[in-house]
């Protein structure tokens, strides 16, 4: 069976990327251009923690590896913030890299992971990536209370699931999920001897509510992902880190990551430690203009206002016409708005645009999402 | 078939890291300390190309997302020089990251690999994540003949075989393929229709001889790795790139490396643009310096000078006692020196170490030879 010029069939079955397909519409973009559709920052990162801050003089050798884990200090500095002991934490080429490293680590092929949905556009991928397979629970819009939990998983699961992927405040939605329905998750979880991963990147940014880590519910089955990318505007960086259960997964978690990444960038671990000890305040500064920007765009399009997270994903069904959602975006970038199709956050989300409140100023978003509601008659 | 807290069979099947074993003994290393186990570079990185030179006064956003395929002047840059065009390139995490996304782009579960050897310690691993095979070839120690290339192959490819993984210069032996010998590679794999997996991170450490890429007697089938880590001394940057064969297949590759790690840290590309306009110099003080400790280590433990890389790979067989390679490499703890097993790169090499010339000042360097010399009786 030799192989050229054939790739792998999980690659060569992935869906082709929207903005592929919009790629040349959206370089001819004339005029002000509204990029909401990555999940980015528009904030320059804490002055002192910026890569011109990080010098050779106070940091000989920042350009070399480090070890798998991160460097010693940044991992001790993340363990008693977590209140978890070091050997249960490593740095990771992003909250991305820190999840591949994950998939890998508890997937064999085949294997079925519970994607609650709407999701990250870059999990069912990740999943797929790992020959896994994505089984997708529409649950963020969908349930409310927390005894319908267990029914709504138990309609999605088989005998191959193996994980359940949870991201509260939730990408796109906006929502915070209420402690007994992550309660029924955890539950649910551990009688059916699921593991976890939880995707906590936007836990920093809660406005409404309360954020109930699942990991502290369910710590020995749980892998939470972190990223220094949301909360501190480092997604450039990649730099984020990972949470498991105890040192023994940690360690089959470093196998899978030392040959993915290898290490994350070393200058990127200097300033995740310098965000860490001195970023409280900037991290206030950018969740209240976060929560500005996102509030005024919820009211604008008439959505509610975002719980957490970067995001608002509004369903514009009644506005497409025989183009479908492709021509709805497509009306959009030809007045300079870039938005995300819901189609990437789950198969039941084909009407949806998800948008992204905090990666443009917020004056630029603001036009943005007038363009947004012009289309959508409001 | 629920999972926790099993983990999957391949990261469950990978062993332990030989360094996890001595970890406590480097730990207690007491006075100098010479790590020639890590390939890494003791040179701080041109200046100019430094994190510290890299600011938001220059480059606005930079701690932002890049496309997933690098930012468009460092590709266009890299394709230039190069002489391909410019969607034949993909910045990456690394070599690491890269190689990793080409394993993903082409594997399979159970198809092979014929993994040239001695090897690059990660790759047997990389191979393995993806469900892959390794299948190893001793060959950078044995193939003198380009005649007889064809026979070693065979008689390790099935027909469960894809691709081929090369690497000249070769990490660890030094040693830099002749041409026949690169020719003859090619040949077969286009003969067989085989993927090459071309790992060409050392191209710039040539010191006896001329490297002959395969990507250019076999661009249609080749997937070559470069690094910024190895020619410019920044592998913390975690900063590399893939050339591969045509349009098509790098959007395969894409989908892989999205899923992976996304995108390269925007500052390391920064840093890879200046380094490849201005680092000529630089790399030419580098190679004379690395070219010098190489040549002196090789005089002083009797081996011939490397042709090129930053290693050399010594059979220590003769000099061990009933304890083996692990009570050698302790023994060299116990002094101050940290070598790499040569059991990393290849089942055939379990009597060898590798060391490193490169990732400490020459005179530390000197110093740890010193020390592998008195234990080999020289």
């Amino acid at each position: 069976m030799p192989r050229h010029p054939e790739v792998s069939r999980v690659v060569s079955e992935m869906p082709v990327g929207v903005f592929s397909k919009l790629a040349h519409r959206i370089s001819a973009i004339e005029g002000e251009r509204y990029p909401l559709h990555v999940g980015d920052s528009w904030m320059e990162p804490m002055a002192g923690a910026r890569m011109e801050d990080i010098t050779i003089a106070d940091h000989p050798r920042l350009h070399t590896y480090t070890s798998p884990l991160g460097l010693p200090e940044l991992v001790d500095t993340i363990a008693a913030r977590r209140g978890v002991d070091s050997d249960r934490v490593l740095v990771s080429a992003g909250a991305t890299g820190g999840l591949g490293a994950v998939a890998s680590t508890l997937l064999n092929p085949g294997d079925e992971v519970l994607l609650l949905c709407p999701f990250w556009p870059l999990i069912r991928g990740i999943i797929n990536l790992h020959h896994g397979r994505a089984v997708e629970v529409d649950f963020y819009d969908k349930v409310q209370l927390a005894s319908d939990v267990a029914a709504v998983l138990d309609a999605h699961r088989s005998e191959r699931t193996v994980a359940l992927y949870i991201n509260s405040p939730n990408n796109p939605t906006g929502r915070v999920l209420p402690a007994p329905i992550v309660e029924a998750v955890a539950e649910y979880c551990r009688r059916h001897d699921l593991w976890i991963w939880s995707d906590e990147v936007y836990e920093d940014y809660c406005y409404l509510g309360e954020v109930t880590p699942i990991a502290q519910l369910a710590p020995e089955r749980t892998f939470a992902a972190f990223s220094f990318s949301k909360a501190y505007a480092m997604a450039g960086n990649r730099c984020g880190y990972v949470v498991g259960p105890d040192k023994a997964s940690m360690t089959m978690l470093r196998r899978a990551s030392t040959h993915q990444f290898f290490c994350a960038p070393q200058a990127s671990q200097l300033g995740a430690l310098r965000v860490l000890r001195d970023g409280d305040g900037w991290l206030a500064e950018a969740k209240t203009r976060y929560q500005a920007a996102g509030d005024s765009a919820a009211d604008v399009l008439g959505l509610p206002r975002p719980a957490g997270g970067t995001f608002l994903f509004m369903d514009v069904g009644p506005h497409l016409d025989e183009r479908g959602l492709h021509g709805f975006l497509v009306d959009c970038i030809d007045r300079g708005l870039i938005l995300a199709p819901g189609s990437s956050c789950g198969a039941s989300y084909a009407t949806f645009v998800r948008v992204c409140f905090t990666s443009a100023p917020p004056d630029v978003v603001a036009r943005g999402v007038c363009v947004l509601a012009a289309l959508t008659g409001r």
